[in-house]
């Protein structure tokens, strides 16, 4: 197919272009480099050292003897050029992941809040009324949260693929009414995505759009096969206190002795993908479409969930370093319980990458080597969900002596 | 109450700017002015011949002994204007008009949609950070539309005022849940209000806004008793096909002897409201806003429905003259039956203005004293909700010879 991934130099966005182009997809990125703008912003880098996106691919091509195409272009600004794009491509999909992704940086100021909701919105938005604009009938998979179900609603439930069968009460008797999950977005970031869904929604029934939306967990990891083949396609890894996600900051902060920052109790219970799955994910949704006319379709892309406790549990035992609890900087329940229908991957052929000593290894032998590179006052999560919430100090000022 | 009327210069925001500085409020108008430039682009005019926001203020002032502040503000895109505005003002209130408000407009091609979208979220989502940001604690009355909950959705039930109790089933039992009704917007404009509803959920929870949204039927009338005071302060009138509301489209159409244009088959109900009940109702939801930590609160600003064919047929048979079925251009059913719930208005002491020969026929009077300033062309609605829809040639191509 050809295929063309929206924010393909991010770090879902890039082993996903990889992928799809070892499994025969013509790829085009389109890319706007704010994921590496931002960090020149929060003065911080990937831990891992990413190349230019014109290395990475030159170095692909190298090694794979593939070519990925790159255009760079900001999908919330450059309607005109997208179109164009759309016009000259003609892709059969569209895998779009060109939204800010973090949801501490998305509370971090104002200035934040209104970058990630108007870069959102209008990237979505933008992209949507393009393909109608063009008639491009690609397949679009957009990359979701299963923030946006929220934690603790729906009690013993698992949590449905999208949609939730309710009964509505009516002067007639109850009536059986099948709904969007409703909204419960714990960040502005997480908000994005309930707006995205309310979109695709839209332009899913008015315009008979094919789209699939991807309601992620969160995810750890960061080498697939692909990005291993070179150290110069290396994927990002992102361990600060803005971008960083749970489990790869545990296994780095492990990797470097620092203790692991759990916020609150830790009772939060959240659902886990590894990056190697994602990228299966999203071959299997593009491959797999829904019709025109039909509704969106929903999947929940997580392959486990546990106890954020629980796992900084297993990495400090494993590695011999503590747990600092720390103030929780979000709006939350202290603990949820979690249980998350993912049975249309399952029933696509999706074999899950679960947590094992290996792959957790793999990530902190990662982390263990390019440890010098990490800021250890970029570790604290210092962004909170209101004005004068309590942040931690700094807990490790200098690396350890090197024992290696 | 110190009150700021986003969007003040507009059909709704006029009147109620004049209405509230009459109740004794302290009153600034903010507004970017683009209804009337809108019109420019659409090479339209409002029917009244309306002043520019200068004269209508300094007339409001001579006749009344008031004074009205205005702001020229874009609040889309100049954020730390509006800022630096609370601060100055430190308003007790606001009211916020300032979005984008016609759905056939938002259907009329790419760049309507995208503005619709662009203006209207980032106008909400500016006002919200920036109220956060300033730490300014006004009770917001947002003005949404009956057009988020859909028509027909919920069977012979009526529609409740944004809430929704349902059944979740789980496998301890049936839970009950009260949720945002589901949303079913039917164009892009309406999708807007959706995603102002997440909106202010989120900033409702997370930060504890004081937030109001009225979902507010089809406005019609012209006139209340401040804007008849002296005719420099007359109230738009909107006949054209992307900003003209259906009744009153009706009694301009009878006033000029052209037929009456009826969508597909005026089975569809729709809710109504008089533009002199629109600003009563703004004072009681800025005069009774929700507490600091409550959930948003929902009222529907309607006082009556019907179906448009019988407001149609009302018309006519009153005014002698036709209906001419038209094709529809928008994507909705051919007829739905509408209840809808109103109770808290009529709670908080509003007594309905309802449908009467005699405020139909000021409405009939004011367009046919300003008849000349129409154009013909823009009668018939031209915008279609998706590409090759139908539409009607011109019906009446010059103004029958002046009986009167």
């Amino acid at each position: 197919m050809r295929v063309l991934v929206l924010g393909g130099d991010g770090f879902c966005g890039w082993p996903t272009a990889l992928y799809l182009s070892e499994r025969g997809h013509d790829v085009t990125i389109a890319d706007n480099l704010s994921r590496r703008k931002i960090d020149i912003d929060l003065e911080v880098q990937s831990l891992t050292p990413i190349r230019p996106i014109g290395e990475r691919l030159r170095v692909w091509q190298e090694v794979s003897g593939r070519e990925i195409g790159f255009v760079q272009l900001d999908l919330a600004e450059e309607y005109d050029r997208l179109t164009a794009l759309l016009r000259e491509l003609q892709p059969e999909a569209i895998v779009h992941f060109a939204e800010q992704r973090a949801a501490p940086y998305s509370m971090r100021n104002a200035a934040a809040k209104r970058y990630t909701v108007d870069n959102n919105v209008r990237a979505t938005h933008n992209l949507l009324t393009a393909l109608v604009d063009t008639g491009v009938d690609a397949a679009l998979a957009h990359l979701g949260t299963m923030g946006v179900y929220g934690y603790g609603w729906s009690g013993s439930a698992p949590i449905p693929e999208g949609y939730l069968t309710v009964k509505v009460p009516t002067p007639d008797g109850e009536l059986e009414r099948e709904i969007l999950h409703p909204a419960n977005p714990g960040s502005v970031y997480h908000m994005t995505k309930t707006l995205d869904q309310l979109l695709f929604a839209f332009y899913a029934k008015n315009d008979g759009l094919r789209i699939t939306d991807l309601h992620q967990g969160i995810v750890w990891g960061t080498q697939t096969d692909q990005t291993s083949l070179d150290e110069r396609l290396i994927n990002r890894f992102d361990y600060d206190g803005d971008y960083g996600t749970v489990l790869n900051r545990f296994l780095m902060q492990a990797a470097i002795g620092h203790p692991l920052t759990v916020h609150g109790t830790g009772g939060q219970t959240r659902a886990f993908i590894h990056i190697r799955d994602t990228v299966r994910c999203i071959e299997l949704a593009i491959t797999n479409p829904p019709e025109n006319g039909t509704r969106v379709r929903v999947l929940n892309q997580i392959t486990e969930t546990h106890r954020v406790l629980e796992l900084a549990k297993l990495v400090g035992d494993t590695m011999g370093v503590d747990i600092a609890y720390l103030p929780n900087p979000r709006r939350e329940a202290e603990e949820n319980d979690l249980v998350v229908r993912n049975d249309q991957f399952l029933a696509l052929g999706l074999e899950p990458t679960t947590l094992s000593e290996g792959l957790l290894d793999e990530c902190t032998q990662i982390a263990a080597k390019y440890k010098d590179r990490a800021d250890l006052t970029k570790i604290i999560a210092r962004s909170v969900w209101r004005a004068g919430m309590e942040t931690s100090g700094d807990l490790l000022t200098e690396l350890p002596e090197d024992e290696s």
